[in-house]
């Protein structure tokens, strides 16, 4: 079960609008590697956790966090959008920034999202639950989740590179050291794991490795069922054809 | 059944060409509230109606109009792609009209479509099947209508608000007119629907709703199937562990 | 910002496992009408509501719960696949709940998920945020939201006919209930929104139809951009065609 | 303009239902060489045709036929859906048909689509305008327009030697003498636009080839824009590496 | 099996930094025709191609030829990245090509690739497989390979049009004559067919067209299962309804 | 460049015929974790590595490796369609291993494929690009890669619990000790990084920490444009609403 307070985790809210800064801002709400795919993420590897207490205690504590932070950034975007510029005309006034912020902007932004937050990325290309894994093994999903917070945090960092907004850059900064704080969080319960004697590498260990013999010819394959319409076998001599 | 005539419902021309403007049309021909999806939407409800005469024909009839919608709103994107600014050396050129119009169009038109309409959104991504909705529930499909109509009115009434080319704003104020006149009619064919005694709120109806208990403690896990491989239970003790 | 409480809302516990029932679960879970929709909707409606209050409260309280819900769903689904059949070896030992529990369930369960839920549909087809509407007009929104929970409550009622679980049953029984609950909510906010002179039918009132005179002749193209290698004009005679 | 009339082209009747095989006909509905990908194709291809008469009235008019067969193929989906086993238990009574039937069906025919046919493949996966291509070039696009009656064709095909069902074989029947005409119109258009002097292979013919001069050394990539964080650049020698 | 080769097939190197054009020039690397769909459709078809020999050989060889393409293109976009303008406030300096250049690019090939190709369209839109076809029968695959090498020539050509970049242009001039040779390849591999009498047209000639009676009544759906909450029948009167 | 070899790495041959597991082999070669994404993600790191020598031979050459996995178990999959029943009449001969092997297999394989492989998961869920991350920082991608063998190795290990054919167990435990190795590999790679100096923890290390201030009231957010036709704003009084 899960509440919602009204108060956000720290103040999201830049000193000018820019939409084109509000596209590239949707890598981190909706992306392969944004705050709803590690929300996501560890809210399903929690519900699935098998081991009551501390490592699902954990899952479940920072994946919902992570739902606070699409907050943020959707807040953010939201106030971004303010005052976008609607039409080519007004690009015309030769001012290069309405320009770019008119071009530059995700029309979907607009025009579906009333000058909102959209659950899709840096293209508009929509979130997907194939970004979410949950595999029930937790050495194999905690290092997928030192992972994401390493690209999560790759990501905000070029963000940050992005803007010269003081209100945009502190929010990118917020959201740097938790990611930071996360990844640490992820490495120590890997280390938990491996001193509870719960898991080694390789992933999974249970399964012994054998030393099969590599190499074989190339597979030849039968005519197929001619039920299914294929082109039917015929024994021909590559040496006279064109194509070879 | 159907027949292609053709007219057009409607004179779908610009007075002159806009690149940047014909991407943000697309939201309201292959959107996820454009026209193919009210289109077909209709059509799955009335190939599927199981009551033969007015319901079912209403449906096939709307659905059928919506079709030539979207041949209106593609013919319109076809003529404002005329003449785009194909190379960056034009924006160059410090016309921002024409640096605007090179960096906000989808470039899919131009390289995928040699200029011509795609079914896709205003950020170039395809039309699904996924938009689709027919329930077999006629209540509950005629409210999600009224609200399909209401959701494009308002980005048809948007769009508006992004052009000055008096052709173009001819073609949505058109479109507006057919969409209040759709809502209207989903809204008749609810009354309808409850004259005729076949359905009432909640939906469905026939379903009566119980008043179970609220509220359960936290849900414990069995071990899983050593076969799936996932971490092994084993019995820790939370106190001592550096993740609580 | 959001907070995880152990509990959950209502107990999710089948009485037996059914591989089969798990998959066609997901519909209510990672579907187009599914809890993720509905949670993420309301939740991106909330955030981006300007008006402060009831509106919001209410939009980020229904939305929060929703989040709950997928996580009694998930939880129901992971001890659905509880003993899942991995072989079809399993399914020649002559009982037909194993054979259809074997070909009926969606393998990423097993192979992907390692036995837990997926944010997938019934299908398997993942969830996406195209399903999430957030217009920023309430009015339209609203409505939006009295269709969903109607197409959700159809699912569930539909799920509930599927199964003689009892524990399943009960859960279907809970959400219902909560559904039919929510389409009141709506509904009143609706009425809220009237009695608040805040939006009235259609959708966006603000915008004026106009009478537009239809019909139109064929639409004639011209030559396109000889850079764009379409097929060049030529005048042909269309009567001496074997196509006409 | 398109106009629906009631009748349809041809009976689509099956003699029993078959859940299983309405889940596999969904692929000539909306699979990648379904109706609805050649009907809107050949629209799209139309609505953008630059070329008044023959070629354009041809695109538009086998695109609306392709229409009425999505029609056919919906309400055969539909029929076979009639008293789908809902239940595994119904399974369990000893008759293989049934828990095929239940096993082998797409679970979101009933769930999402109350007993009927959906725009989706026979995985379920939706259809998507990704699947249409109007090139703006007639040749290429009348190539690929044979190219999709024939792998349409051989989809059908295959599907009739997959029932013993006479209804839905005649049905079948049917679909198969139609795409063999219009195979053969797409053909004698490919001979008409040579016969008019607008087209010869290569395409796009206009275009000539050079020779240039293949092979080149491995590509050296310089250092990045240290504001993206990417690795930095270090002189290493690969001969002392563990790796190489 | 395959080996990876250092050197490139040709340079691939441009005259100067572009990131518009790289986001256009994705196009032929991950869109629907570019590289690695032709590359997976060749290698699709010879891996399950049951005639061994020179067809089995060919598409195998130029399949292998296509993902070399996919590393030149792939190469080409990263050196075009180079340099991109990051912020909006670059675009204030009164450089129209600065403005385009930062509006008119992926802000995914920066924050999401840190500078460097992705495997998605010109609009961003993810590379799918479902864009691959390997129908097994070898006519109707070879047909549309013909097909994919003239549209994927089409958006070549299309491309050279749209810079000024020498390098660039020598490139696709080099692509253009690869996708001419590789068309006339699968014209000589249809003769080919056709001589060694494996397939003629139409596909699947295995097939004989019947001619079935075209034409009939207005379809009627039964009453559907209650257990689904469909809308139930009723006989109404369609004259005295306000809907017809 | 790449060439191809006519000999496969390992033999792929079941000793069987068994459609239903050919469909669970997919998730493999197209899901989420197959060769497929290992496949373009290496190759795409390696076309976008800076720093020639060691770690970019390492990406390509593991990279083409896994594009010979591809092959291997496409050729699998199709040799496990051999035979597969292809109609509901032969599920009724009362052999579950045919009703399985009906109601379980993936239908595309048969309609689409004509018996062979695809690139999709085992949902039917076609692959795409998404899956792909090359950011250009080598460590968060060495990390992504571990886990990428990780959840690979489990996938194949749960299949290898789900077979008794001895070749397709064979084919598995090749695969198993391939990604073994792997793993090892990028584990030695991130070693060999820290010891060259060119990354550490977190990624990206160069960034700095800060340690803004937590916490900050609930967002207002302003009136919107009235352009964009979103709920205009009201002083309503939230005590007297029927929804608080």
């Amino acid at each position: 079960m899960l509440s919602h307070l009204k108060d956000l985790q720290f103040e999201a809210k830049p000193d000018g609008p820019d939409a084109a800064f509000a596209r590239r801002l949707q890598e981190i709400l909706g992306g392969k590697w944004g705050e709803m795919t590690v929300a996501h993420q560890y809210l399903h590897q929690g519900w699935s956790c098998r081991l009551p207490g501390r490592y699902r205690d954990l899952l479940l504590g920072v994946g919902t966090e992570e739902l606070g932070h699409v907050e943020m950034i959707a807040t953010m975007i939201t106030r971004l959008l303010e005052n976008a510029p609607l039409m080519l005309e007004q690009a015309a006034e030769d001012n290069p920034m309405v320009t770019a912020g008119y071009a530059g902007a995700n029309p979907a932004h607009l025009v579906h999202g009333g000058g909102a937050a959209l659950p899709v990325d840096s293209a508009g290309v929509p979130w997907t639950g194939a970004y979410v894994t949950a595999s029930g093994n937790l050495l194999a999903d905690f290092q997928l989740n030192v992972t994401a917070e390493a690209q999560g945090r790759l990501q905000v960092a070029r963000l940050f590179q992005m803007t010269d907004d003081p209100g945009v850059k502190q929010l990118l900064r917020f959201l740097l050291a938790r990611d930071t704080m996360h990844q640490n969080l992820w490495l120590a319960a890997i280390e938990q794991l491996r001193e509870d004697g719960l898991a080694q590498m390789p992933v999974p260990e249970a399964f012994p490795d054998g030393s099969p013999r590599a190499h074989a010819p190339e597979p030849l394959l039968p005519p197929g069922d001619p039920r299914l319409y294929g082109t039917p076998a015929l024994e021909v001599d590559p040496v006279q054809s064109p194509l070879s």
